[in-house]
Order: structure tokens, then sequence, then C-alpha cells
């Protein structure tokens, strides 16, 4: 079974690193300890850029011990990868492109370390419009959305400069960061509002030091699909603050109502932008490992340095697949929109049946989500005396029923937990259940006063 | 056409970086300026890291301005990618075994960031053998060789520390080392002596800095294939220094003489090594972007510690395409032998042909190779009191006898220049009758005396 390389498997074997293995070496530099008149010993170290780079999901869940009930199959509501259960194939035409990639042998030697010029060309085509133009030039293809998102920000920020990140927020960007030497700075997001940020601590945290806003629309963890409005508010923001913005927008178009969904870049003239994206998501193919980054600068404010800047870091490892590269015009003009429609309305059927069976269980306060694949859910810990924390309150939910949510505190957001909505229906229909007998049995206190609280 | 992404067609449209624009922005950290009681304004640079990064190659191609004579054909001998010429497509097992992940739809979720389970498995059969013995746990699979040489060099160099690296060498090497901040210090290979390692001048570079040596057999540029002994030789430097080996051997197995290669890490008992390793080269796919990191480690001295570094920078972009991931079982035990053989006899074909033909031009010292895919070629510069350099000459080649060959300066070793032989015969022949004609027409000086000075 594949596993999301972001999200663990409880009880997994391998050893990974605690928060607490970060830390500086303090006994000099590493790699061989050698002094004058003294034989060499062997005493190899892991670089610090090593010891830096974790996964804060992986120091969560790895301290969690909970064995699944025996006597209940185990539900992962976890794993953001829509392919796990097979109830989410990708396209037959995107299948084919491949193929025919394939056997067209054209495709088998390097490309561009930014990709084919051709390839490039069919993404700028793809997303170009009148507000936004694109081109060839402005596209850069990646292996998948993280390496977009670690080239972007290790094209705009130094060691010792800070981005604003959201919270909650995918977990990735902090990584990256630290593992950079960058600080995060975590703005936050309005739950009541449906996960809108609040701008003015947002433009609160903006000083000379900060390199890049990053912006996840549609959100993962919280599944919510900013407005124009709200969008326009944002990039104000950026304008005032003259910081560049870089937009993840991997769950582009992903949204449960028809044009609520907006890139950003179009709805600016002047904030420099470099927008993440991929076949991951809307074509259920995560695993391939195809991404890219589109270049907004109308402005010319990231001019040429930034782009020479992103050519250069592309050369470090080279691109992704060329064979994906090949087939990528077939993947995004031939895949019918039925696909894209199926995959949204199953979502969002999912996303409507568990907001609705958690929505009346006592002590649990799901926000509805309107895109993207997740769910997000507050515990009222007041009425869970039990348990210490959202970490505790999933712990116990595995233990006492087999069902695996990811606790936000691995978002950066105590108190909630975060539901996958890709699972085939009946899975959801049973973890809601579940779910709901877990806080009949553990809730306390009056009844009737979890819809006040929902409203907080 | 693709383009070998290290490799830089002659008048490029794209701007590349020069080595003068590695400098450090002096003019305050980078990103928005502001001052107490002043408007923010635009000032987007791009980070120190992006400046670091560079390739040697770019910054010597890029400077050459010859146009291609109009009345000869282009012979690209330059491009390390040996599916340019479409003579030499990778195996029909190699394909179909592609074709089958793709259909089998259960490659396309995410795999765990250092490859699937499964996958290193079969990578681990491969290369196991009795001395060095090789399970899953031992391997992680990259974004192809040159993500294998990263996060080798990233876990074990710190910025401040040093490594070895061969001259005449891959510029990879130093591109990802400075953009991480780490110092090289480089070894000399003895072309008189088939570029055998100076042992002593590699031993005299090693310090109390030295993060690691990386040994590159078979080589590129130089073709050669290093002895048993040779390799026992380097592996006790390695050992009396202390030091760890990254050994980039990523065309293993690629020698005209059956039994002539070694893998360096059954030859020791103690010296911990990374061998990095692909399809790229064997398999003729560089393209597809498979490569992976083998760990021997058989006294524990990398220990849990490097191998957690591993895991945790392989968590930044994840791994290599799950499709190529899920194929490589059968590539790797499907592939009918005749396959590898065709393709060393082909390249074994024309470097013998290129050898010889090349030996009898004035003022050429052609070192004959043993392995890989290519050959360098000495120039007594003496006899061309015309050009200046290596890479004057190679220009001058270009706009006269439009043959393009890269000047050995980008590989750090001036008056020689690289020759690929991937190419398909009769232009291999055409070559090396233009590269004949270009040298009488230039040569100056006594006849006769070139056989001498090619022993030198």
């Amino acid at each position: 079974m594949q596993t999301d390389s972001y999200i663990i498997q409880v009880n997994g074997s391998v050893a990974h690193p605690k928060v607490l293995d970060v830390h500086v070496n303090i006994q000099g530099p590493n790699g061989v300890e050698k002094m004058k008149g003294r034989k060499p010993r062997w005493a190899v170290r892991a670089s610090e850029m090593s010891k830096k780079t974790f996964n804060p999901i992986r120091a969560i869940v790895d301290t969690m011990t909970a064995v699944p009930n025996p006597n209940k199959k185990m539900i992962a509501l976890s794993i953001g990868d829509p392919t796990v259960f097979g109830n989410l194939p990708t396209d037959g035409q995107v299948t084919r492109a491949m193929k025919e990639a394939i056997d067209s042998q054209k495709y088998n030697g390097y490309a561009p370390s930014i990709g084919y010029q051709s390839s490039r060309e069919v993404i700028a085509k793809y997303y170009t419009c009148q507000e936004a133009p694109l081109e060839a030039k402005d596209v850069i293809l990646t292996s998948g959305c993280s390496q977009a998102i670690e080239l972007a920000l290790a094209v705009l920020a130094n060691p010792g400069q800070n981005i604003l990140v959201p919270r909650p927020g995918f977990s990735l960007y902090k990584t990256l960061a630290l593992s950079l030497g960058v600080e995060v700075k975590l703005y936050n997001l309005l739950p009541e509002k449906s996960w809108e940020i609040d701008l003015k601590h947002m433009e609160s945290l903006a000083d000379d030091k900060t390199a890049c806003i990053i912006i996840n629309n549609p959100s993962n963890p919280c599944g919510s699909v900013f407005s124009k409005k709200h969008l326009q508010k944002v990039l104000a923001v950026a304008s005032r603050q003259c910081v560049p913005i870089l937009a993840d927008e991997i769950y582009g178009d992903m949204v449960f109502e028809e044009g609520t969904f907006e890139f950003l870049a179009p709805l600016s003239t002047n904030v420099p932008i470099l927008s993440c994206g991929g076949l991951a998501k809307r074509w259920l193919v995560p695993g391939w490992r195809m991404g890219w980054i589109l270049i907004h600068d109308r402005k010319e404010i990231f001019g040429k340095e930034i782009r020479e800047g992103l050519v250069r870091l592309s050369q470090r490892i080279l691109g992704p697949c060329t064979i994906v590269q090949g087939a990528l015009e077939h993947i995004v003009n031939r895949t019918p929109q039925e696909f894209y429609d199926n995959t949204i309305n199953f979502i969002k059927s999912n996303a409507d049946l568990c907001y609705t069976t958690l929505s009346s269980v006592p002590g649990l306060c799901p926000v509805q989500p309107a895109g993207a694949m997740y769910l997000m859910v507050g515990i009222d810990m007041e009425h869970f005396p039990e348990f210490e924390s959202d970490v505790d309150f999933t712990e116990r939910m595995i233990s006492e029923q087999s069902v695996f949510c990811l606790p936000a505190t691995c978002f950066e957001y105590p108190n909630y937990f975060r539901i996958v909505l890709t699972v085939p229906e009946e899975m959801m229909i049973e973890a809601c259940r579940r779910i709901r007998e877990f806080c009949e049995q553990h809730y306390q206190g009056g009844e009737g006063t979890q819809d006040l609280e929902c409203d907080k």
C-alpha cells in the first residue's frame, strides 16, 4: 500500500527524527576530528542541514503509540493521498498519454533542467489568461509541487529572513524553511470565517526581513476556498508591504461550487507571484512527481534575477521525469471534464456526509469545507476532560475505534483534527459512526450546548 | 531535440549565469528594504544560495560565441546524453515494464520519500554481494543520480567543510558543493597512467575539515576504469584519513573489457561508502530521473545518524516518479544481457575508431578510454600558437568545421577536450575527419614529434 510521505502509519518501524533532534553540534565542526600529532579517527556526523530538516507531522505522530482496536478494521482518514483506496483512479486519457510518450521513444533523454520548452508551453497555454498572461518562459517544471515550493522558497529567502505561513497550514512549508535556515512566522486563519486569513495579524508580522507570504488556496488542511474579495485584500497587504507571494495552488479548481475558485495572479496588477501547482491532486497522480512554478511578474519586480535564480537552482537535480513531461499535453488537454466533475462530486458528497454527521456529535465542531479534500473538526476539549490534547484524543480514537485522523497540532493548530475526504463512501460512513460513538462515550457536560460552542 | 541539461547549445537564447554573478549582496539582507518611518518599496533579490549555484560548464560555454560553418552540418560531440541521436533506444523490456506499471494503477499514489520498500528491495537484491551485502534499508531511491549525489553531499558536509573532487571531473560535484557552502579541493588524475588518481596528492589534501572524497569510476569525462588494485589503494587513503567516500558509480558495469569494473564497496571492510547510481546510462533513460544511494556501512561508522539524515533530507521533495519505481523490478531483471552488450560494443567500437584516428593527428594526444562513454583528447598547445586555450581551440572547431566538443576547462582541466562516443558511427567518422582537417590546417612545428609528446 502506498503511504503519504508526510503522513506516517502508526507504529512504523523506521526511526524518525524528533523535534529534540534539532540541535547544534557544539563539539566542533562535523566530519573527521583530527588534531595535530594525533591519528585521525572515524567520526562521521550528519550535517546541520539534515538535522534542521524535519517533518513536524512525523515528530508528533511518531510519539503516538496507540495500537488499533483488534476487533475493528482500521480506517485511516489521515493520508492526504486520494489514490490509496483505489476508488479514485486517474483518467484513461492520462494513462494513455503516458503510454504514448513511452512508445514514442522521444522522451528518454535529458530535458532542460526547467523542462522541455514544448511541455512548458503546454502548461503556459493551459493556465494563461488575459489578466495574467503566461508563456513558456514563465513556467518551470519541477519534481512535484514539493520541489516547486522548495525552489520558490530557495530563490526568495536567505537564512535569517522570515516567511509568513498560514496557521493551520501544510507542514512542508516549515520543513523546507527551517532546513534553509529561514524563520517561519505563522499568521492566523479564522475558523469562524471559513478559515479566511486574519489580515491584520498577517500584516502585523511583515517586517524588513520578510521574504514572502505563503498563500495556500484551496487549503490543506482546511478545505477552505477564498473569495475573490478576500484574495484582493490579501494582495493589498502584499502590495502595501512590498512582499512577494508564494501561492500554493495545488488544489486549484478543486472546489465544490463552480466558479468559486480564483487563481491569485489574475487579481493583481503589481504583486509578483510564484504560483506552485502540479498534476498530483486534480489528475490523481501524486506519485508521478510532476509540478510547476508559474512566474507572474507583470511589473518586472522579480525581473531577470529571480528567473535566473530559479534556472540555476533547477540545475542541481534537473527536472521531473521526461515521460510525464512528454505526456503533459495530452494529460491536460484530453482529460474529459467529466473526470474532474466526478472527482469533485465524490469529494463533495463525502464532505456533506461527514459535515452533517459530525455536526450533531456532542463536543465536535466540524468546519464546512468548500474545496480540496479535507475537513477540519474542532474538539471542545472542555467536554472531554479525559484527554489532554488533540494528539491524546486522536490517539485514543485509534486504540478504541481504529479510526486514525491527524491531530491538527501537526498543522500548528491544537484542539482540531483533520479528516481526509477521499476514502470510499462506506468507509466514510463507518468512520463517522465510530467517531460519534467515541465522542458519546467520552463527552462530559450539558447536552445541547455544542451548537453554541461551534459558533465560537 | 532533447538537450543535456549540463551541456549547452552554442548561441542558446536563455540568459545564463556567469561566474562573475557569484557575489555577496553587500547592500544588506535580501528581500524588502524597509526603514523606520519609510514606506516599504519593492526590492526582491535572488537568494545567496541561488547565486552560489552555478554550472561551470554554462559559465564557460556561454562565453563561446562561435557560429557553426554554414556549409557543414553541425556535429555535436558535446552532449553527455546517449539518447540524443536515436541510435541507442532503451530495451523493449524496459518500456514494457513501464507500461505494465501504468496499467496496474498501483503506482499513482505517494511512495515513501525514500521509495517503495519493494522497489528498494529490487535494487538491494540486484547489487548485493557477499562482501558488501545490501538490504532494502540500505537503499534510498532518488530523483536521478543528481539527487543521489545532492543528498549524499548534503548529509555528509556542512558549510565550511571541504570535499575532495577529481580533476578532471564532472562539474555537478562543484555546483552542488558551492551551493551548499562547501569548499571543493581538486585532486589530480594522471593522464599518463590512464587517469589513475595521484594518491599522494589526494591524501595531501585531506584535513580535519574534509567531509568526503568523491570517487567517480568509470569516469566522466575520462572514460577511465580503475583497477581493483588502484581502488584498494584509494580505500587505504580513506581508511588512514578516516574520510568516508561518495562513489559516483553511475557508469558502473559500462566497461569495454568484461570483468574490469569493480564496485568500490566490496573491496573495503571498514570505509563507509555512499554509492550513487541509477538507470540513466546503462539503461539509456537519463530523462526518467531514477537514481539511488546504496549505503555501505559495515562498521556502523555512518550509523543511525547518516541514515536518518538521508531519510529526513529525502522528505524535502519526496522521491522519484512512482511509475518508474513500479517498473524497476522488471527493468533490472528482464532486460537481456544482449542489450547491455550491444550498447558497450557500440561505444567501444566508436572509442577504438576515434582513438585510432586521432592518435595520428598532429598535435593531438587522445587518451584511450576503457569504459563509460567519453574520450579525452590532449591538445599540444605549443603547436597551435593561434589558439589561446582549449576554449579558443574548440570554439574555432565549431566555426570552421561545425564540430562541437566540450573544452576540458569545463572539467577544470585546460588543454584537453572531451568527445562523447555515443553518436552514430558515420557521424563519428566524419567528425574525426574534420578534426584531423582542422588540426592539419592549424598545426605548426615539426611533424613526427607528436607521438613523443603523447607520452608526456
